[in-house]
């Protein structure tokens, strides 16, 4: 089982590194190897461009996509670490999104229908948010993001989301809950 | 009355890109003020960085996203075009609103409640689709897109939604289709 961590923090000091050095350090420990694209660090570019458009119609693939398409294509387990920002994906993320998981490696159409070109592989995410639970749970923004997230990009794409996990109001909770939620991390189903 | 349009399409000769023209011929031949910011064409930034962050904290706005600031500042109504990528922005738009929309701007927090900052504003939001309208009514996706989008960003920081308009099926339909999507656009509510 091969796993690839996805994050997007650009505070190396944040919850959110703190959660992706958890979850390494967790999967070594069981003897799993991992593979971490920590998107800030690597200044992925996430504006999907006319000149990239053009490649694809090429058939060409852009050097830094191909590079992060041939993990994908390597790895059993997708892990996606992220805050919630304006309820989605920090721009970075959205853009390694539309430059990736692009036509023909992700899905294709086909016979006037969509196809998932990314079955067989598991997606777990793992989110922070600064707003409280209740606002998530009772306004129907957890609802709208499992269903744009998890089935519009993941499920859409022909992999299987074995979790999304929330971790809320994360920077005004006391550190011991913030402790706890590390150690919640243990019991997701890798 | 001021017209501020964020546009966000790679490509000029993109429907997204007639929609933009026919909105801004629209509002001039009414004698209205408009500015256009086309985000490709600025080469915007979409990656909310640990610098940005530095210097919000230090009370100081980086260039880029000041001068939006003061463009929103300066308008009655914002215009946003856009195609829906992946059921949310493009990533340039994404980031848009990430930078731009920053505490102490476009919101803030007071008494332990979130109070926007961008009460008397107006928002109109022109999307068009890769999927068919039916996809997006029958699986709860424009609901969610309206909840995310319209309220959870527009409506967050004090703006009055006063349409979220869908082109469907854009590339599939046929030219009358989009020529007749052209014309809708003189009927919503400037």
């Amino acid at each position: 089982m091969k796993y690839l961590i996805i994050y997007a923090h650009p505070n190396p000091k944040s919850f959110n590194a703190a959660i992706k050095e958890q979850v390494v350090s967790y999967l070594k420990s069981k003897g799993k190897e991992v593979v971490v694209r920590d998107l800030y660090q690597l200044g992925f570019n996430p504006t999907l461009s006319g000149n990239d458009f053009a490649q694809f119609l090429q058939g060409q693939i852009p050097l830094d996509i191909k590079k992060e398409q041939e993990l994908i294509g390597e790895a059993d387990t997708l892990i996606i670490i992220h805050p919630i920002w304006w309820f989605n994906l920090p721009a970075i993320l959205k853009g390694y999104i539309d430059r990736v998981f692009s036509h023909g490696f992700a899905y294709k159409f086909a016979d006037g229908e969509i196809k998932g070109l990314l079955t067989g592989k598991n997606v777990i995410i793992i989110n922070t948010t600064g707003g409280p639970q209740e606002n998530y749970e009772n306004f129907g923004y957890k609802d709208a993001l499992k269903l744009t997230i998890c089935n519009g990009i993941f499920a859409f794409c022909g992999m299987s989301v074995k979790s999304h996990k929330f971790f809320y109001a994360v920077p005004t909770v006391s550190n011991d809950a913030r402790t706890k939620m590390l150690e919640e991390i243990k019991a997701l189903d890798f």
